[in-house]
This record gives structure tokens, C-alpha cells and sequence, in this order.
């Protein structure tokens, strides 16, 4: 049987390829620590769970296409707390940032057609544009310059004829990276100069630690056209599994084309929306002390971190990711070795490989990204079976 | 700004598409009869809530991409119950059926394949194909004949070089065609013969009304590579809005080629699958009560269409809708006059024109499908405003 060219060429997830491993560990006993994957154990809000078993219709009936007027009103004034002015037709509610992502680049890329991306970047950016027939062209950064990539003539040096978009994930995974208001602001003129789509994933908004004030690009003016933000309650409020996020954009246009496949698809979860829609009550304090106990964990994995020998690593500023370079000759064989060859006290330590967040060849191999979102004393244990583990594979 | 030429080429589902003239009608105090979405008002069984209100867990975590295991594991004693051995490797839980489907098309198809599908057609098959840059290829059908298509001539005269499968519904949607054995024997074969990917969407599996006992395709032998099955708990359990389906396969190649969707788009909503697993101890009787009701529905508004003037349609025997010809210029056209001149006691209906079934240009034009999934009393008032309606249209 022959399967599309658009798929072969996808490859799987580096944060959850693993996952037969990881299955197959388990039973044998072994204890995994996960710094593998952005599921923080942040507790979900209570009102989530509150307004769900509140839910008292006898059918659990499709939502509108485009989400639940209550879910919509609330991101609307979200948004207006936080200085970005929008109308309740510039929102469309989907099944995750991720849903979002894949919809807007369906709506903007043919065959050929090209995206700029910062490099490294999130590796499922990579499967949702490859379906697209559409390509990452990366803009490679410099881990010794703290991955930044705001720089116009480093920009302006990929643009060609087939560029569409430039994506960019603020506050960055896997890098940390968080812009500055003037870096913002060359983000902006390069896209609007360009007529360039400019899409932000900025799910990680209230994630920064150096007490910087994140503006979201949505508040910058002469970008109504070009701008496609990509939200979503995961990380905002824990509630990853929830799978609701949204697409949010001022371009008529874009919204209406759009539309035609949230129509397809029909509707994001009921329930789902319900819940999401308290969860946007949830008391400012939350994000404080969710903030105030990220920095602490970031603090922690870099003390830990800075300990094992020949790792390096760029303190990152928001998100709760880190890449790190380890010691080692090719981090996806380590892991898997981690899985089938190693264990100290029962114990071993699940990672995501640095290559599946470069779209260049060969690039990443001896990194890795973990997810800091677990609390610090187990990530100062995960990073300590990490250092056993380098140790260890090395001196085979 | 450009957009892609694929979402250029979709069109809105006639089945969503007046969602703002319904807001519109509605704020008006206009009551609208619903005919145009298969959204039952049988209640969706308490297990379902019972298993929502019961999930203790503190976060709303990611679920594992390929679904929880219990719901996997629920799906594939399901289909042992009705004669189909299955792995648990061979089930994907998917963000409804339509995720299935979508998922399915991604996998096969490149720009200008083809996917052959009798005609008229769900519309939503369309939009998904399309975005992969493939097209479905009609077959068409006469709805004198009972919108038969499994005869292996008819099916032989659409095969090209670039036919990458068939795509069918059974029951059919919008026909309501049911399959005898020894046509989906032909399907079988003949799919088998040109090593097409088969892919059936058995949604409306429990909903046959004329005493069949329908057998899945699952249970053929021979089409094990070929076989696609996309399921959904949405009709089975009036679980719309639970947006909780399966992707079903034998082909192991296949299965891993979605996966790596799967890992890109993450997870399907956790308490949503929690909810769906339990829906799969619901008793037997549940089924027969809805088959029972849904039969008395069909036979209500084929009572009530039989009374109109020019109307013609054929008796559906399975799913939960009816394609019946009007006697009126243009539906669509027909349509919004219902919204925006028409009433009868306050009181307006709303149906799908029938062209957006069609994929090929022109036909379908006097045709509406019909879903007959609310009370009698309410599909006897729907289709009486019908009439009134073309009576009124008619005398312009």
C-alpha cells in the first residue's frame, strides 16, 4: 500500500516517541523521572472541575463551530485585561494550541510554500507544516547569544519568493528565549513590510522570571492583517488534557477560511469548553505562585545541571524549557540505552532528544530538551540520574 | 494576503454554514426547526457524566497520544462483542470520527490523488480531502435505484492511476443506504483488486431499521491491509459533543504513519475519553429503545414528506437522515428566504441544501437532506413548516 509523500516524510515526536519504551520500563519496575514532556503538576483550578460537574444537560450536544459564546467572551476579556482590544468573530475556540497551529498554516501554505521558524523550535511545527506540503526554513540561532533571533538583516536573509510566515514561539520552547519589546517591535515591521503572516505562539505568556512585563503581539499596531496568535489553557492553567485552545486573529479573511474547517471538523470538546470558560475566573495569585514556583524549579535543574561536567546550557528566561548539551556522542541513542541498559537505584530518566527540534540535518544530536515541570526536589533527582546515567554510558 | 489555494478550493458545510442566520433568527424570537444537523436529543446515558464527575485526579493531564488504554481497551471488546478481533495497537483514539477521517486522508493522500465516493456524499468528506491536496472522484447514484453503488462495473469505470481508495458511509450519510453482505462483498473484493485502501465510516452501525443485522467491514477477511474503520462514540451514544472517535486499522504501516499525527497534535481530551469509555458498558437495550425510536421517527417524516406536493425521497434504511428533492428552483436559495421572510406561528425551519452533498458541480441543487433526530411530535411540526414554507416560496 502507498502512503503520501506529505506523511513519509514526518517523523515522530521527540518528546513522546518513547512512549513503548517508557511502557515497557514501567512494567519491568523501573521507576522513570520525566523531564521529557511540558505536563506540569501544577494542580488544574478547582473551578474547572467545578463548573464541569456542574454541567447538567441530558445530551452532551455539539458546540458551535467556531466555540461556546461563554469560552469566547472569556478569552475576549482576557485579552482586554491584558491591553490587546479584540471582538468575539476575531476568536475561533480549537482542540488545542495545537489545533490552532495546524489550521492556520493549512489556511496559508500550498506545495512549496515556506514558513520561517527560529531554530530550535518546537518539533511538532515541523509534522503540521510538512501536511501542509508546505516547509519550516529555519533561522538558526546561537545558543552563546542566548538563542536570540529578533535581528532584521539575520531575518531578511531567508525571505524568498515562497516565504508566507514567520513563527515564533514568545516565551520560546524549547529555548526560553522571552523578546524584548524592541526585539517585538522588529518581529512586527519585518512581517508587515514583508506582508508576511506573523504567527505567535505565546501559550506560555504568564511563564517569564526575570520580572519582565510580556506584551503579546497582539497589542502592537499595523499588524491587524498579518497576525495569527495561537492560545491556549494548557500551560495557563495546568490543563493540558483538556485540549482547549484558540486561534485568534483580526484578518476577516483568515478567520472566514478558517471557519470552513472548524465546520469540517464540527466542534472542540463540550465539556472541555465549559470548564475552560471558569478557568478564565481563576484569581490573578494562581499565576503569581505558579510563577514565583517555575523560577524556583528553573533555578534548580541549572544549579544541578551546572554540576555535571562538559554540559552547557543558556539560563532561559521564560517557558519552562531548557536545551542543554550533554557529553555524549548521539543524546536519542542515550536514551534509548537510558531505557534498556541502565538503572541506578531502579531508577532512569526520560528526556526529549535535541535533533527532533532542528529542522537542519545533523544539527542538536548531542542536546536535549528538558521540561521543567515537576517539583524541585524531583528534578534535582531526575538531573542527578542524568548525571549518573552520562557518567555511566560514557565509560562503556 | 495570499491564502492557500487548497482552503480557497473548501466550501462551508451546508450543514454549519447559516449558524449566523440562525443567531440572527434566533435573537429575533424566531423558532427554528432543526432538520439540518444530526445532533440527537436521545439523552446521552449517565455513565458517561457518572464517569466525568467521578475523575479525582488534581491535574487535567495530557492522555497518551494513541488514547487511554481503557478506552482502547473498551473500543476492542466492542467490536469482539460483534464478531471482530482486534489489537489494541490496531485502535487509535481520535478527536471524533472527523479527526479519523482526516487523519486517514492525510496518510494517503498526495495533491491529485484520488479517493473514490458514491455520491451524494457526507459533506465534511470534502473539506478534508481536499486539504491534503487529494479529491474525491463521485460515483454516482440514483436515488430511483435506492442510491445503490456496490456493483462492481459502476465502481471499475472511476479507477485511475491515481485512485488511492474508497471512501464509503455505511449506513449511509446522507442516503441512509445499508449495505446487504454481498454487496460489501463487492466492496471488499473489489478494493482488495486494486489494493485501495477502503475506508468505511460505520458511525451509524447500530442504526438499521428494516431487521438487518449489519457486520462490520472488520470482519472481512482478506482486506486486512486495505481496511480503514473510523468510529465515533457521537451517534452511537448521542455523544456529539464528547468529540471522542477511533481510527481502526489492521495495517500496522498505517497505524504508524497516524501515530506520528497523533504525537503532533498531542492527545485527545482525557475526561472526554474517560467519559467515553464508560459509555461502552451501556446495555444492549439502550440500542434497541433508540433503534426503535429512530424508526418511528424515519417513518414520521416519511409520512409527513409523503404529503407533499412534488416532494419526492427514498425511504432510508439505516443512520439518521433522508435526501429528498424539493419542489423549488434552488435550496440554498430556498433557505435563507426561510430565515429572512418566512414564518408560520413564529416559527422558521432549517434543513441542509442538498449541493453541499455533491461533489460534482450542479447536482443536488433541488435536493435538502433531512436528519431526523428529534421527537416525532417536533419532525411532524418541522416538516409541516416545510410545506408551508415551499407553498409560500413557490407563490412569490
Amino acid at each position: 500500500m502507498k502512503f503520501s509523500s506529505k506523511i513519509e516524510k514526518c517523523g515522530y515526536s521527540p518528546i513522546r516517541k518513547f512512549y513503548s519504551y517508557q511502557v515497557e520500563c514501567e512494567k519491568q519496575g523501573k521507576k522513570i523521572h520525566h523531564l521529557n514532556i511540558g505536563q506540569p503538576d501544577i494542580q488544574t483550578p478547582r473551578n474547572f472541575f467545578t463548573a464541569v460537574k456542574d454541567f447538567d444537560e441530558k445530551v452532551v450536544a455539539y458546540a458551535p463551530s467556531p466555540g461556546i459564546p461563554e469560552l469566547i467572551g472569556a478569552i475576549r476579556r482576557y485579552y482586554e485585561r491584558i491591553g490587546v482590544e479584540l471582538s468575539d468573530s476575531d476568536i475561533i475556540i480549537t482542540t488545542g494550541g495545537s489545533e490552532a497551529l495546524s489550521m492556520s498554516f493549512q489556511c496559508i501554505l500550498d506545495e512549496g510554500d515556506e514558513l520561517l521558524a527560529p531554530e530550535p523550535l518546537y518539533s511538532n511545527y515541523l509534522t503540521f507544516t510538512t501536511m501542509t506540503g508546505g516547509k519550516v526554513v529555519p533561522i538558526p540561532t546561537d545558543p552563546a547569544n542566548g538563542y536570540r533571533y529578533a535581528k532584521r538583516e539575520l531575518l531578511e536573509r531567508y525571505v524568498t519568493e515562497k516565504t508566507r510566515g514567520l513563527l515564533i514561539t514568545n516565551p520560546g520552547n524549547p529555548t526560553g528565549v522571552v523578546l524584548t519589546k524592541e526585539e517585538q517591535q522588529v518581529i512586527a515591521d519585518f512581517a508587515r513590510d514583508h506582508g508576511l503572516f506573523l504567527i505567535v505562539d505565546e501559550v506560555y505568556r504568564e511563564f517569564v522570571y526575570n520580572g519582565q512585563k510580556l506584551s503579546s503581539f497582539g497589542s502592537f499596531e499595523g499588524i491587524e492583517d498579518n497576525l495569527i496568535i495561537v492560545d491556549s489553557v494548557s500551560k495557563r492553567f495546568s490543563a493540558c488534557g483538556a485540549r482547549v485552545g484558540a486561534l485568534i486573529s483580526r484578518n476577516k479573511e483568515l478567520i472566514a477560511h478558517a471557519l470552513k474547517i472548524c465546520q469540517a471538523r464540527l466542534s472542540v470538546a463540550t465539556l472541555d469548553q465549559v470548564g475552560a470558560a471558569a478557568l478564565y475566573d481563576t484569581e490573578e495569585s494562581f499565576f503569581e505562585e505558579v510563577r514565583a514556583e517555575y523560577k524556583k524549579r528553573r533555578d534548580t535543574v541549572c544549579e544541578e545541571l551546572g554540576k555535571i561536567p562538559g554540559v552547557s546550557f543558556d539560563v532561559p528566561e521564560g517557558a519552562f524549557y531548557l536545551m542543554a548539551s550533554l557529553p555524549v556522542d548521539d543524546t536519542d541513542r542515550f536514551q534509548r540505552w537510558l531505557f534498556t541498559d541502565f538503572e541506578t537505584d531502579g531508577e532512569t530518566v526520560m528526556f526529549a532528544p535535541g535533533d527532533g527540534f532542528y529542522r537542519s540535518p545533523g544539527l542538536g544530536k548531542n542536546e536535549i530538551r528538558i521540561a521543567y515541570v515537576t517539583n524541585s526536589d524531583e528534578l534535582r533527582r531526575s538531573i542527578r540520574v542524568l548525571a549518573e546515567g552520562i557518567k555511566r554510558y560514557n565509560s562503556l
